[in-house]
Parts: C-alpha cells; structure tokens; sequence
C-alpha cells in the first residue's frame, strides 16, 4: 500500500484547476438530460486532443473529421461531481433516458459492465449452492400487506397495474419492488419437511421502485438486480447464509470492481423493512459520499410467520422456516462509474471492463495503410486468442488523436498504438489509462504473441490492483490524485514538515558533516515517511469521540467513525442535522472498550456515518 | 437417417396400453394446478420402479422410504397429451403456477433449460455483432397508438399501470408487450447519419400479454424473451438481417434442441402486428400440432415512419431507417418437452438437459457403501472435469431403483450405475434415456478416466442426433415410438407385404431353391426396404392438391401442404370450418408449376397448414 502512494506534485496542491465549464454541461445538469445522448459516430462532438502526441499530427494527416470538435467536454470533476457523473453517462455512451421519468435506457456498453458483474456472481452463486430461477412480477396487492414492516416500506413506492386485457382487475397487481412476499407464497408450496432444507435459490430480473429522486444507475424507477432468497432450518444456518453472501459480494467488489468496500450491519432504523438484520457493503465515491453497494438480510421468521411457511422437523413437531434473501443490482455499475473515474472520463478495472485492450493504428501514407492495419489486425488476434476483449479501432474517419481521447474518456484499461516504424521493428506501445501522459506510455513492446500476450496480462493485473489501491489510499490516506479544497491543509502541512526538516538540516549540516545535495536527500527521505503519516492523519474517514467531532468530519465531506449506542432518536437526530445516516457497523472493530459519542455511556462497536446516495 | 429407423415391435401395433388414468392426474387437468407442484424430497409421490432391474432390489435394501409411492403418476402421452404435458411439468420440477392468473414460476430445472437456449444464443448473437443492452418495461400508452397495426395487435392484450408511487398517473402506462415502439423512440435519438447503421441490438427480458388461455411456457401473461431490434440503411439489408436471424434460430433448433423446425414465411394473415413480412421457425408437438418457436420481422419502414426514426444519407438526403425485430421466448422450453417427451416422462437433448449424466452408487451391505461411494465420487469428477453437466445421486434416502425412475422422468440423456461388482472391474454400467430397458444398456465400460469420458462423450453426441432422427421421422415418416391409432393403418400396410412377400417367396422356393430360414431372411430385408418407403406415406406431413384433403389431413391431425394463391377470406375461412392456420410458406419449396389447392389458379408457393398452439 505504502509503494503505491503516488506524492502529488506539490503545485497542485496550491493551484486547483478550475477548467471553464461548459454551457453544454450546464444544460444538461439543469435538465438532467443529456443533449449528446447520441449514437457515437453521429455525435457532432469531439474533445479537442490534448494528448501531446508527437507521433500523431491529426492536422496533417487529412483524415480528420472531428466535427464539432469542442462541444464534448466533460464537466471537470471537482468541479461538480454530479455533472461530471452525467457527462460521462452520456459520453461514454453507458446509458440514456427512457421516456417515462425515472426511467433508463442502458445501453451496450453500459450493459456489458452489467454482464461482466452477472457473469462472475452467477458463477459464484451456484458455487455456493444455490439454482436460477424466475418469479412473476405481478404480485397481487393482498400479498405486500401482510409483512406489517414490509408494506410499511415499500408502499409509498409501488407500481400498480389495475387494467389487464382491457378490462379493470378485481385485484390490483403489484409491479415486484422485490419478492420476498411471492417467493414465501411459492415456498410454502414447494416445503413441507427438514429434506427440503436448506432452498436457496436466486433470480436476475427487472424491480420497480416509484422513486422520486433518480440519478442513472444509482436510483432508478426501473433497474436490474439479482435477488437471492433463502429458507434454513435454523437460525443459524440462515445466520451463515447472509453472511456467507455479503462475503461473496465484498469480495466480489475488491477483487473485481476494484472498489474498497467496508462491510457491516446496518443499524436498526436502517434494516431492510422486513429484516431482522441487514448486512451491507458500503462503499466511498468519488465526492465521498457512501453507496449502499449491496445488502444481505438475514429475514429471521417475519415471512414465514406471515406466510406460514412451516416445515416438518426431524421430530415431527411443525417450525417456521428461517430466511435470508440478498441483492446486488445495475447500481453497481454507478458505483465503478464513481470510484475510479476522474476528468478525463471513465477508467475501468480491467476485470469490468467491456474493453481491455483499444488498438490504434497509426499511418499517415497511403503505403504505410496496409502494413500498419496487418499488423493492428494480428496483434488483435493474438490478444483475443488469448481471452483477452481487444477492440481494433480502424475506421479512418477519425485521427488517431482523436481516438486516444475517445478511449481514454470511455476507460479503456490499455491502448496499443502501432505506426509505420513499430512495424518495422516488430513492436507496439502501449499505454496505460491510469497513468496519464508520458509515464504510463511503454516503446518498443514486442509483437511477438507469446512475449505481447504476457506483457499485457501483466499490465491489465497491475491496473486492476493499483485501482484498488488508489481507492483505499483516497478512502484511508486521501491520495494525492483526488485531492480538492479540503486537503490544501494537508498540502501545507507537508511543505511545512518538509522546509521545517530542511532549515533544521541546514542548521546541523556541519555538525552532521552533510553537503547540501546530501541534505537534501536526507530531507525527502524524512518527507516521505512524515507524508505517509500525515495522509493518514488526513483520511477521509475521520475517528470521532464526540458528536462536534462528527459534525466536523461530516460538514467537510467526509465519514466519520465514532463509538456508538444511542438511542434510534439520536439517529434520526443526527440525520436530520447533518445529512448523515448511520452506514454501518463495521465488521472489522477496534479492540477496546469504548464510550458513545452522543452520549458517553459504554458502546460495544464503533459506526460509520456519512451522507449517501 | 434410414440407419436409426427402428422397426415397432408388431405386437404394440395392435395392442396400444392404455395405461390406466389415476385420478390425481385428472384433478390436475380439470383444475389446471398440478397438486404435486412441491419440492422434490417433500413429495409424498414415486412412481413405482418399473425397470426390471436385477441389480437392484428396492425392497431388501431397507433404505426404503417411497412414501405414497403411488401417487406420481404421468398421464399416457397418448392417452391426453394436454394431461401429459401439465404431469410432467409438475413431476420433473419444471414450473408451477403463480399467484396471479396465468402468470408461471419457472423452477430450477426448467430453468437451467432456458439458460441452455440463453448461453447458445447470447454468443450467436454477438458472433452476428448485436450488442445487448436494455429498454425500460413501462412505455407510454401514446407510444403504442402511433404505428397503426400495431395498436391493433396489441391493445386488447395490455396491462396498464395507472397507479405510481400512490398517485393516479396522468398517462397510463404499457407493461411491454414487445419492444418496438420505445426502441423507436431512443433509435431517433442515436441514429443521424448513415455512419450509426446499422444499429443492432438485442435485449434478453420480460414481457407481459394479457392472454386469456394460458399454458406454462406455451402461453403466459408474463414470460422471459430476448427481442432483437436492428436498424439498416435499406430494404435489402433489413431483409437479409431477417433471414439471417431465423437462420440463426433453426440452427438452434436442430443443433441444439434437436428440433426439425420447417422455417418459412408467415401469411399476411399471421404475419406480426407492424411488420412487412414475418418469417417463422414451425415445430410439430408430439401430438402434431404446430409450435411457433421463433419469429424474425422485417419491420420495413413502419414503426420509422410512425416515430420519425431517419438518417442522413450519404447523398445527405433524410431517409426513413429499415428495421428488423426477432424474438425467441421460454415457450421455446414447452416445444423442447413436446417434442421428445415420453410416457416416462421428459426426454432431453444433451445439449440442453440441465444434468447430462446421472451417476447412481449402488450398495447393499454397509461394507460395500465406501467403496461404492469413493468410485462413484471419483467418476463425478472425471466426468466433471471433462466439461459435462453431472449429478451424483448419493442421497441414501432413496433406493437406486426409485432414482432411476425419477431421473428417467426428468429426462436425464445417460445413467451411470456403480455397485460392488463394477468397483471390483473397475467398470461402471451405463444407460440411455432414449432407449429403454436394457437395449439401451452397456456393462463393463472402463472406469479409466480418457476411455469413460470417451465413451461418454460419444453417447451424449449419439443421443443428441438420434433424438433429432427420431423428430424428423415422426414428422415426416411416422416414427414407430410416436404411433397412434391413425398408424394402425400403416401397421396393416406393413403386416400385408411382409406376409405377401413371404407367401410369395414361399410359392418360388423350390424355383429359387431356397431353405425356409433364407427365405424368412429374405422377407426380412426386402420388409425393411418397403417399410422405409411406407414410413414415407404414412408422413405427418400430407401433401395436398384440394380443400377436400386438405380437410381430411388435418382432421386426421396431420399437417397438410398445398400449393396456395388464395384470398385471405379464404385462409380465414380454412380457419374457421378446420381449425388449421397458415404455418408458413416454407423455404424448401418444390420445383415446377403448381394450382392454388382452393382456387385451382396458379401458386407460386406451397404452403403449410395445421392446427397449433
């Protein structure tokens, strides 16, 4: 972790960059609606290239047909996160409106980081023994009544279908909101005894929620989820289960989506309208608010007393079955969207990516044109032959500037260029999303299959790591690359540390029998090790013992961690002063015995508060 | 194709077993709810073990507990084929029924099968460069009424949401029941220029109709599809579009689903609400009525000229787009069943069955239980690791001879039984699902992981095309195993020549100097011969030149083919006095000129009537 600790070039710290905000993504924070929701090619949009490419010259290539070349600008994300989140929606092409409010189209390659989550938990669930399957989502209305916390919870937000076939139904149908109350209906059918437990089942589909605040993949009146469900013996079996789940997704979120997520229990004013515990990972965005990423409730017997879902245990006597069910939905995809994307647009983890690998051909001669997209077209085949997802970019009705910009904003993990002369040495460059500019960009890789292939499953595996490790250091240590107003302090106390370790230096450098040079090495090394402490200090999660303390830590935009106990009332309070909510207790706690921080009587467990989507 | 022709035992052409009906089933027919729709173990149903099977004997073993062992009953296939159909979708766990009328919950089993039909396609489809994406559900009602045939269509079948989030909506909005419409109205949005076409995507999904006879899979208010929707520059590439995509959907028909699909142009009588031309994939049921198992539409310009969806040619000029719509949906499970189905119960291609090998330990005495066990355990794997679908069946709660009813029931494609005696040969004994009893039986097969895997394998691919033989020579020559009352007939036609050929080979014998065992041979070749072509005659397919065979066909339940230049009147009218549709104008057609089978005038095309679902 330490290694990956990029310092921030120390300028940056003193001049943010407010980049001129565009009108056109002004229009489209006001109405929410992205006027470039358009198919790519037909954009009348381009961002200028900025990359300073010495071996493009789109200008002289007379290719270029950027048309409208200015008018694609991506809000600056410190400048407004949420405009910057709907800039990259658009332009990236994830997704778009639908004609109903609330709704979202998602397109193609939005969807496929949809598949790329499907594909790895499917695997997953079934590893840990649990089937597919499909529940209708008309639920008649009587059904959502009978949980008492259940309707209370969901009835501000249903979909009602009242006409079928023309005519006005005896019974208003419930669009599912999610189906714990038609899954027992068909539990109670299909258990009778202890043989048929444990049923774990799972199912991919469509949810509906009247919400009225929607952002894109985060909060959306339609979206896409898998619902897992669950019926035990035991307590403690269902216990294990909903555990066991939120594990499959905390893992899932570290080792795939790249993203550090904190798993916990919910509080009680927080749990699932139905649950007796909620388990959730809660996961730190861009603007450092917390996404509820996914949850896994342990549903104790409320259903199946309510349904009367009983079974036959081993002495005959009938029991109340014990459930779980868990979700993870399309609200995921917002979530990588928002972890790792910076101003330049997306940048996805290798493992989500619909798109590994982008490769540019490069030529400016006629002559040059076939051997250059020989050459691209091989090297693709090498690479997905080798399983990798390869995107040959040949059309040549864009510069080659044009095209690195393009997929740098659609995060792209890996850009291969290959031009005349890496044709000649049989070689390709390769540049990397995460480190702009010169330093993420490598000459002279070779083209042969065997040496390219690994040498690009290397970089893709440092990419997917070093994203993971860059979204702790922000969330922990508050990396340098994401820094805005509130860490001009930490930039000063460094400066600080360091001309105060340099002025000391001087003033001992004869009794140390130390030249300046010499000094000054010895001064960066000290740098290094205070900046290490000091970005810790800086976390964006903030240990608190008092609510001031809290309230201090949440009024600058960041989480705070405090002992808690307090009543549900003091919750509530806080939420409504601060905006915070009580994310989760965390699974990992600190040794010790505590005191609250609202009201200083003993606490078993710290909390995480923060404001959240 | 002649090859896997297998002669009827003479006897079962006279003496067809109506097996007796229990009354459990016939409740389930009457009330359409299969009472038996509950968890496999939690059945107080088996059908009794009617293999004769000396290797196994249930009632020694004392690991006994069939409760109610009588009470699984599958109604004869050929008895009541509707009856037939609900008994096995209940027993083998396919689906059950859900709360709301005619809405379906599909089981794990049945499932996995159309993750089988998902996972071919999904990569077909990327393969033909569709993209998935996904549409918002609820579509405004106005969209509906803008292209004209196709409110038509559809509106008798919506279901309507009036209700959102508490309040009563000022639009009502559509639960989809197909997609066109919304995809218009984002196409307008994406495509401009000639450079964004074609635009080709595909959405897997739910959708609604609001249909008054409901059958699971077959016909249900909700069910899961994928609807593909394409976008051309002009007519010719739509219609190529078009014929490529039911292209793709009969091979899956007969490569994977072992389904001898006619593909063929829809009438403009049945052709789709809002499209030009319809092209279809038409399936006969084992009780020869006809499944519509796919549809590809070209939609011309009718829902772009209602949505305004144009581009910008490259002669700049705005033109309307050309689109195609193609659709495979769960019914596509129903056809699978209806097709190889058996009085047994289901009978699955390997290529689709959910389980392709179940393995069966087989033990007596304690000291045999480990052996048998780590042998079986150890075949798991190895059958596993070669990439197949594997069920190890190690429960003890069940005899072996109860297992292999209830996986032949659910249509499992290979057995493998171990016991004491193969784990000392280090053998197993395997058994085929399409033939029965022990014909269908190989003993001694090495237990060496590359010869069973081999031989495995091998088995699988041999099931596979003999199941698509069979569909193939029930359709087209009357299969002996699918025989009916309407094939005594042709039992009659058999026994007359075999019996003539014999007496008059007996008649010659001394001229042709010939012994009575050569000359039984002799009639036994030449009966082969003859019975091949009389298979021919005896066709579900009949082909017809009047109304008047045509009438006789299809009350014989048979399809009838005839050339047809008619009126739509007419069509209508074969409908209403036969009950028989237009199918579809087959590709196949045959050669030379032809008179309409109503009108007499001349027929470019034969068409295929028949009676379906």
């Amino acid at each position: 972790m330490v290694s990956s600790l990029r310092l921030p070039a120390l300028t940056s710290l003193f001049s943010p960059s407010f980049t001129r905000r565009s009108t056109v993504s002004l229009r489209r924070r006001l109405h929410l609606r992205p006027p470039l929701a358009a198919g790519f090619s037909a954009q009348s949009a381009a961002s200028s290239p900025t990359e300073t490419e010495d071996r493009v010259d789109s200008k002289k290539s007379g290719r270029v047909e950027d048309r409208g070349s200015t008018d694609r600008v991506i809000t600056p994300r410190s400048q407004d996160f949420n405009a910057w989140y709907l800039d990259v929606i658009a332009n990236a092409e994830l997704a778009d409106y639908g004609p109903v409010r609330g709704t979202m189209v998602i397109r193609p390659y939005g969807y496929a980081m949809w598949e790329a989550i499907q594909d790895y938990l499917n695997v997953k669930f079934k590893e840990t023994g649990h089937s597919n399957m499909y529940f209708p989502q008309f639920i008649p209305y009587s059904f959502i009544e009978k949980e008492a916390s259940h309707v209370e919870g969901f009835s501000p937000e249903l979909a009602l279908v009242t006409i079928g076939g023309g005519k006005e139904l005896e019974e208003k149908l419930v669009v599912r909101p999610t189906s714990e109350t038609i899954v027992n209906h068909m539990f109670t059918q299909w258990i009778h005894s202890y043989r048929d437990l444990p049923l774990m089942i799972n199912q991919w589909a469509n949810v509906t929620r009247w919400e009225m605040r929607t952002k894109p993949f985060v909060r959306t009146l339609e979206f896409l989820w898998q619902e897992g469900h669950t019926a035990h013996a035991t307590l403690e079996e269902a216990e294990k289960e909903a555990l066991q789940m939120i594990d499959v997704y905390t893992k899932f979120a570290y080792e795939q989506a790249a993203i550090p997520v904190i798993a916990g229990r919910k509080s009680k004013v927080e749990t699932f309208a139905g649950a007796d515990k909620t388990y959730t990972i809660e996961a730190m965005m861009g603007d450092r608010k917390a996404l509820q990423a996914g949850t896994s409730h342990n549903l104790g017997q409320n259903f199946s007393r309510a349904f009367g879902t009983q079974f036959t245990d081993e002495n005959g006597l009938r029991q109340h079955v014990w459930q779980t069910s868990w979700a993870i939905s399309t609200r995921f995809v917002g979530g990588i969207i928002m972890t790792h994307g910076d101003d330049t647009g997306l940048m996805l983890p290798p493992r989500i990516a619909p798109i590994q690998v982008v490769i540019v051909p490069i030529w400016k001669k006629v002559d040059e044109k076939t051997g250059v997209l020989d050459a691209a077209s091989s090297v693709a085949e090498t690479l997905k032959n080798a399983g990798l997802k390869v995107k040959l970019d040949d059309t040549d009705q864009r510069t080659p500037g044009w095209k690195f910009n393009f997929w740098e904003m659609k995060g792209v993990p890996l850009r291969i260029e290959i031009g005349p002369r890496d044709v000649s040495s049989a070689s390709v460059v390769i540049s990397r999303r995460d480190i702009p500019g010169k330093q993420g960009k490598v000459f002279g890789i070779s083209m042969e299959p065997s040496i390219l292939e690994a040498y690009v499953k290397d970089r893709l595996d440092e990419i997917q790591s070093s994203l993971l490790q860059r979204a702790i250091s922000f969330r922990d240590r508050c990396s340098s690359d994401r820094s805005n107003g509130s860490c001009l302090l930490h930039g000063c106390i460094l400066v600080s540390i360091a001309l105060g370790s340099f002025n000391f230096l001087e003033s001992f450098s004869e009794f140390f029998e130390l030249n300046r040079i010499h000094m000054l090495l010895c001064t960066l090394d000290f740098f290094a090790l205070i900046s290490n402490a000091s970005w810790t200090l800086c976390s964006n999660i903030v240990d608190v013992s008092s609510y001031e303390e809290l309230k201090e830590a949440i009024s600058l935009g960041k989480w705070a961690r405090g002992p808690w106990s307090a009543s549900d009332a003091d919750e509530l309070r806080i939420k409504e002063e601060t905006g915070a909510t009580i994310r989760c207790f965390p699974f990992e706690q600190p040794q010790g015995t505590k005191a609250c921080l609202m009201t200083g009587k003993p606490a078993d467990e710290v909390a995480i508060f923060a404001k959240s989507y």
